[in-house]
């Protein structure tokens, strides 16, 4: 036996007694004739106390810091208790130790303020991982883990692992493809998630299904992305939308709960996608703070049911303004007193490409009730007014005015309402707020090549399993998916179909998303020759899940939840990879392994593949 | 809502309330006037009656089987009760019903005993899947998976996700290899298991770390191989081995408990590799009858602590026994009286090319005391008695004795062992005895090439990872892996060599199998030498793990389970097959997705790959 006890266990009703502990040296502070040394395992540290006997052991076998140690002997009171460990008011007065292995001096240290690098701490993932930071991450991730298997389990949900070599039908996102020895010539494709096949487990009639499983996605890797990343993937049969958003927001309440022990006793809000669009410009808002935005002028066409305020900005021959297609404002609070200098960094901060605005309009809310504006020469006072009325400005505040076209311009807003919410406080790390978002569109209008499908077509927004709002369906059975003129796509009926999805939507961030699914072969089919399929390629890609349809296919809906962002959410962390094990870098490599690597001449020839290098 | 309860819910206390209900239709009965519909989901069957009026409205919209059926009515006693299924007191006389989804009639009957064969019932496994039979053993998967989740978490051990995009390490199994877009040139493979991943986590200090994982061999499938499949995979830090046996037969019992409701409370059996092989002739023996083997002789490098006994057979000039290197009996209990056409029927069964025997030696020990054999010209009946005790045949008993080389006599002996116990009803279904294996040699020999490393050298039995047992440590640092004479082998020092590995056995089966892990770089860098890998090579496959025990590497162990097998023998199957949702068939292939397929053009461009079919 390596141990009697683990380094965060031992308490002042242990002193006395005689135990054994294991871990790795932490620190080693000699004084005089003794020596101290802190040990550490998972669950702790406890200071263990080498007496003048041993000491000159030591001083002919030092200690180094990570080698590992076993230690015997007796609990004893400390004399200078540490209040901040749970163990600080014990320490091991040592009889007999021994170097279990030893340690060369680690490439950083393995502290919270660690001084490695991130490059270097990738290479050595295995001691980053002793970090008590990264630790807690890979701990709550488990806890959640843990917490939405038990809530999923105590609803009826039967975890069913789906198959991870499966069939390659590219559209989306690009397949790993793995080439089958047995199969010359042939190739599996790893999942980019279990959608068809969860879909037959409902049609198969498993009712509640779910899974934590890992998922594929060979895409260009921007921040944060990772090619194989983990998802919460649920489905359940005979349910409507009301009876998804139920069960899982119940899901997330529950987690909070267990890992965070926050009561988010609340009801979840829910938006529309035109609201959250109209309202935050976005369809992920933050709702932790206000500062909505004030939609002065836009294209008709984009919010139909919306009132134009453009009278408001119109008719004082600003150029900038009159040219614009959209004009937005956000009203920052308390902000009014900003200097030139703080103006004009704002202005710079939404010209950066990642923004790409021209510039920036503002106008100050003077506590006085006075207006002050950068485009003063056009607007009289009172014009000012009502535009910062428009915008919910109280006084004290700033109001802050982009104007372009309408796509950059409202997402530009967006932005700069988040970096204002971020730069006032307003987004707070300890408060969580939920939010539903409803009602997507069921297509988006490629006008360009996205995928290799071609270019002026439609594409599905979420999937093509997706169902349109019951209401919406004939729009789709009565109408021919052909766009004739492409600059008029909007027009086209199809871009007004609604579909059955919801997003949802914690602090910013989508944690997860899905949709009450198409479960009739006619529609299904309908879905895919509007995406451009023709019968063969449905057939080829898709003949499994349409041939199942004809066999009594149940109404049927799900959702899957990003587990690794959920985690770094809980964990107030912006980056997933501090919640993985054995991240990869944004070239997708694993540069502890040093993968991908090349394979030998033996592998090609079985595969009978070659490589093709450009 | 499309249902207010489940079909498996309703009893006699519903009888008067107002419910819906919603499922697939499994039968249509007509009589007269009104119709019967047995309604089946996830939960049960509940039985529909419809009455005249709606009769009526049935006529003109006939059921089918496998429609997706909605009913609303009145919970009623039913006038003849089926005590055969939970909901037979009750029936619903439905008011108002919708037809959901119809379906085409199913290509084979959703029955336990179905009309449908294998290659059917794999192309619609979605319908499969709806059968009693397949339902049950997913559940019984999902109970097998929760109950060692609850174990291994109760007993403080992490579940942490490992990549799935690793390093290709061939050797052993193939690695299934995935070509790598943003990496041009270079391939990940799919982990044949965790294994450096789980270890490098004990170095990180993780202490207990599990998870129920995918893992994928490209092997040639075997019957019952799957290319795909699943392991209880767990390590453990600063533990022996006994600890390992402790814990894992805890988890074991505890899935018995759950799953089987089985008070498994007597302790776990051991066995050496050694003994195992010589009582059973087979690494994985069924303790759950006798018949143990009677090693009439054997070569004496094979079991160097054992007695000989062909004195029992020898100096009667009988060449099948003389010149064969092996002989071995089994006494089949009150088998006495076969018939000649029995007892050829078995010598049929020995030659089968799969046993591979010449020929089958028998000695009747008669009840009345009396000895008969197919060899009496050569041997008296005194000494076929002595041969009979020597096997521990009684009165009544038939003795079975093989002849031939080493290897294949014990595996056919061990064969047989397992034939004539399943025909005696010794290998009961509902009983279930584990049994620990230990000792097992740390290495084989292979004198041919079994996978591109070379014949004539030494390979390691379980993984190259396994610690070799204490005391056997300086076997293998004094002495060169170097075999001058192949022939001889077995006299190599490293022939003898014992590892610190364990494998769990259940009714003949292995599983689940683990080790002590090897710690030191030192060590593990002579094991790697002794597989024939040289610096360079070490450096390249394992340079991360030679890496991670220089830094304080702890001594850690671990196991890994057969999942799929595990749930195959709890659910009483032969096949792994009838318990994963999807399964490939022989071939690698889903005859239901059709994969693997051919890919595009622009995947083969963007992977810069290209056929090299022979």
């Amino acid at each position: 036996m390596y141990r009697s006890h683990t380094c965060g266990e031992l308490r002042s009703n242990h002193i006395g007694t005689t135990v054994t502990l294991a871990g790795w040296v932490q620190t080693v502070r000699k004084f005089g004739s003794i020596t101290f040394v802190d040990l550490r395992d998972r669950y702790g540290i406890t200071q263990l106390l080498f007496g003048e006997e041993l000491n000159k052991v030591l001083d002919e076998n030092p200690l180094g810091r990570e080698f590992v140690l076993q230690a015997t002997g007796t609990v004893s009171e400390r004399s200078n208790k540490n209040p901040n460990i749970a163990t600080g008011d014990i320490e091991l007065l040592v009889s007999e130790f021994k170097i279990l292995n030893k340690s060369a001096v680690p490439p950083f240290t393995i502290q919270d303020d660690t001084d490695g690098g991130d490059d270097l701490r990738m290479k050595y993932r295995f001691l980053d991982l002793r970090r008590n930071a990264v630790k807690r991450n890979l701990e709550l991730r488990y806890a959640v883990n843990r917490a939405a298997r038990n809530y999923l389990h105590g609803n009826g949900f039967m975890d069913i692992e789906t198959p991870f070599l499966i069939k390659s039908t590219p559209e989306g996102a690009r397949d790993f493809v793995v080439p089958s020895r047995m199969n010359p010539g042939q190739f599996y494709a790893l999942p980019q998630s279990p959608q068809t096949f969860k879909q037959l487990l409902m049609v198969s009639g498993y009712d509640r299904y779910y899974q934590i499983v890992k998922c594929f996605r060979d895409e260009d890797l921007r921040a944060d992305r990772q090619p194989e990343f983990t998802q919460i993937d649920c489905e359940m049969a005979f349910v409507e939308q009301e009876d998804i958003l139920n069960m899982f927001e119940g899901m997330i309440k529950s987690i909070f709960k267990e890992v965070k022990n926050i009561d988010y006793t609340e009801a979840v809000e829910r938006m529309t996608w035109e609201e959250a669009m109209w309202q935050y410009g976005n369809d992920k808002p933050d709702i932790r703070f206000g500062m909505k935005v004030c939609n002065l002028k836009f294209p008709a066409h984009t919010f139909p049911t919306k009132q134009s305020q453009s009278a408001l900005i119109d008719g004082v021959d600003f150029k900038v303004f009159d040219e614009a297609e959209t004009v937005l404002a956000i009203a920052v609070p308390g902000c009014s007193e900003y200097t030139r200098k703080q103006t004009d960094e704002l202005t710079e901060w939404v010209k950066r490409p990642q923004i790409g605005m021209k510039g920036l309009v503002f106008i100050k809310c003077n506590a006085d009730g006075t207006y002050k504006s950068s485009v003063d020469k056009f607007y009289s006072e009172e014009k000012l007014k009502a535009i910062a009325d428009a915008a919910n400005a109280k006084a004290g505040d700033l109001v802050l005015i982009l104007a372009g076209t309408e796509e950059r311009t409202r997402k530009a807003t967006s932005e700069l309402r988040l970096e204002m919410g971020k730069r006032l406080g307003l987004r707070k790390d300890n408060e969580f707020k939920l939010l539903w978002v409803l009602d997507f569109p069921l297509f988006e209008f490629a006008l360009e090549d996205q995928d290799g499908g071609g270019a002026g077509r439609w594409v599905a927004r979420h999937h093509p399993f997706t169902s349109p709002k019951p209401s919406h369906i004939d729009i789709m059975i009565n109408n021919s998916p052909k766009v004739d003129d492409l600059d008029k796509y909007l027009e086209h009926p199809y871009a007004n179909i609604k579909a059955n999805a919801y997003d949802m939507v914690l602090n910013g961030n989508e944690i997860g998303g899905g949709s009450i699914r198409i479960y009739q072969r006619e529609l299904q089919e309908k879905m895919f020759a509007a995406l451009g399929m023709d019968a063969e390629e449905q057939q080829h890609k898709f003949g499994f899940l349409l041939g199942a349809f004809e066999y009594g296919a149940p109404p049927h809906g799900g959702i899957a939840f990003g587990f690794d962002r959920l985690c770094s959410i809980l964990g107030g962390s912006e980056s997933i990879r501090d919640f993985i094990a054995f991240p990869k870098n944004n070239s997708g490599r694993d540069v502890m392994l040093d993968a991908p690597s090349e394979i030998n001449n033996k592998q090609f020839d079985e595969l009978q593949i070659k490589l093709d290098l450009k």
